[in-house]
């Protein structure tokens, strides 16, 4: 199965194709044309898409809400993070000397694939491109305290992607399950069909007063088990049929 | 006095140099090289930097926080506006039917110069490449309902910005009023220097957590009398010495 990646090689960085351990350049997100290849052992893999915006929904899976007493709410529940925090696959999440409590936060992301504005949920999967791991890292303790989380969520490297993106019509959506593991321990695992508002009725609402643009990121929320890294930490997020996203705190 | 802009001309756009009344195009936001000429009359102004993010503080002038019974704040209260938000000089301001009071709020917007991480106080004008004006224009009503701001604040159309940018060099920073008229009638007025948290302290507390990056836009917060617009409301923001920025509310 190809898979969409951004990749770094020689210090340039591209769009690529994946097919087994091959990786080919491409020249946007969208294109299916096999430039120059590479072994994928060789290149560093980057967050998959460049993004206008990162726009994700807390709180949308139900034992995650209840895990820390908040009601559950009766819209999506919308933030964003700044491209600064992006980070790619086997990037460093920093600890800010702000913060004492860095949490871990595994999320499927939805890549758009076309400009959307004011899109009905019958046809919002029309502008799904496709599905990435992300790891929406929080300073729980910032969060809590400045009342808007752009510090909380937004701090530099709090927003790994990847590794890849897999193309819509090559993932058995329904079939998916979010995997958190901590060192290498199972602490998150919730099906996506848990989501209290699912992907249609998310971007729905999104697209009502913001527009997406191609390549932007929706982090869809996270399910139950969230919980504090220590510097040295291995954090991943794994999606069976989508990929494995691995990170290490420093 | 040169200003820096952005432009559209004959379905292209440019950075530019303004001079009187000729626009010169220019390969970046920082270029002093002078090509192509035209009158700044037959060109279309647009939000004068292309950011990478656009920053805001929120209740940063005294009068403001006290208005809607709000504390003063201790730390600044930063959150995030998105680039779908973005909005040129004579750019509708789109009331989205899921509001029913959106505001104007007139504010003197940074446009940064250079990469800033963790700078001090005492570097942080050194970042400052110039000043513009903004409109954080807000959907009251939802800013209070969500909790979070970013649909209150990050509807289509909701960042006018413009419609140049002054060079810091070419301001006297300490002089600027900040004045906000509605329907020709000022509602808003107050000096730069009634911030609670003056430019360098905004710059340091922002880049101990997130990277800025050349040409990203901060708004630096609002002064008391804000106010609802009407659909058909003519809006603007005239810092004198800076510019003057009209929208119209539809």
């Amino acid at each position: 199965m190809e898979r969409v990646c951004r990749f770094r090689v020689d210090g340039r960085e591209s769009y690529g194709l994946i097919d087994g351990d091959i990786v080919y350049e491409t020249n946007d997100l969208f294109s299916r044309d096999r430039g120059a290849r590479h072994s994928l052992a060789g290149v560093e893999l980057l967050a998959p898409s460049l993004p206008s915006k990162i726009v994700c929904v807390g709180r949308n899976y139900l034992e995650h809400a209840a895990e820390f007493n908040n009601p559950v709410p009766v819209e999506p529940l919308i933030f964003l993070k700044p491209l600064s925090a992006l980070n790619g696959p086997g990037g460093a999440i920093v600890y800010p000397p702000i913060s004492q409590r860095v949490d871990y936060e595994a999320e499927l992301g939805l890549v758009i694939g076309r400009r959307a504005r004011n899109v009905p949920r019958d046809r919002a999967w029309d502008y799904v491109f496709g599905f990435t791991c992300v790891n929406d890292v929080t300073a729980r303790d910032l969060q809590r305290k400045d009342g808007q989380w752009t510090r909380g969520k937004g701090c530099d490297t709090f927003c790994p992607a990847g590794p890849w993106i897999v193309r819509k019509e090559d993932a058995d959506f329904a079939s998916l399950r979010v995997r958190g593991y901590l060192n290498g321990d199972l602490v998150q695992d919730a099906p996506v069909t848990d989501m209290i508002f699912p992907v249609d009725a998310i971007i729905a609402y999104i697209t009502e007063f913001m527009t997406l643009e191609p390549g932007d990121l929706v982090a869809t929320g996270t399910p139950s088990g969230v919980g504090p890294m220590r510097p040295g930490a291995r954090v991943t997020v794994d999606i069976e049929g989508i990929g494995r996203l691995e990170n290490s705190v420093v």
